[in-house]
């Protein structure tokens, strides 16, 4: 194994996503059950101007696989951030958005465009937002969707602490 | 750590896609220069209905990192099977397609929709094969792409082996 290599510059602004994370979310949406979850997230890099992004969650009641996400996530401009994240149950989002502040990190993105396979369900439109502290050591976010016929509603919410020492 | 999971039944077709492939290809296209690629590529399960993956490459020349894709796959019938995936130049494609044969395993996709980010390169459309054979322990792929104004034209194709034992 070589040394990492160094970030690569155009995707400083997001550094204070690098790293593995773990801790507890919770769901809810008009149309399910609320339901909390065990989540791990991990934001990696190879010295290309992107970061690498995978999370997994499981039901806190019985450590049961949940949902899984994979992507990533760069900066085209100054404040500007873009990702792509794609879904195991047949969805892909590309999103566009802002650096709202740099410490702490504070990203806000909306879904440019949401596909979906034809035996998906239907997702309309996907916000995110994304605050990671250095301090707290903390990275925190929340998901709003537009699905299955609800308006842009409340969805995901979940505080991580790093777990890479 | 405890023991993997079973495999999902419904990703029982995708098995012989499990593991760590590494291996070379080469990449071309009637706008750049073809180029050979070192590659690796992983398909894993958590015993839900779908396979994680994901894949990285390098210039063979020197090593430097080159492309990276993350996604998921799954059969949404006895020989339907569809797959998402994530660029980190903001592209994401959804791709449907067939099980031709199962042993070896040949699946033919195509994509549904290919989306990306107002910054990315235009890509109108992608195919992909994908042949997984027991017998030999390899898993060889090609890529064809209708994309920056050229009609669907051979973009990729790889041998990998298998490096997980």
């Amino acid at each position: 194994m070589s040394d990492p290599p160094p970030l690569h510059p155009a995707v400083e602004p997001l550094a204070g996503l690098l790293g593995v994370w773990r801790g507890e979310g919770r769901g809810s949406y008009p149309t399910i059950d609320a339901f909390d979850y065990g989540e791990e997230v991990v934001f990696g890099h190879v010295g290309k101007p992107f970061l690498a992004y995978r999370q997994r969650t499981w039901l806190r009641r019985d450590g049961a696989p949940l949902h899984a996400e994979a992507g990533y996530w760069r900066m085209v401009d100054d404040d500007a951030v873009e990702a792509v994240l794609s879904h195991p149950f047949g969805a892909a989002e590309v999103l566009a958005g802002t650096v709202i502040t740099r410490a702490p990190l504070a990203l806000r993105l909306h879904s440019q465009q949401v596909v979906t396979t034809v035996t998906a369900k239907r997702i309309d439109a996907v916000e995110r937002d994304v605050d990671a502290n250095p301090v707290e050591g903390t990275l925190a976010y929340a998901v709003r969707m537009a699905a299955v016929g609800e308006p842009m509603t409340h969805h995901l919410a979940a505080t991580l602490r790093r777990a890479d020492g």
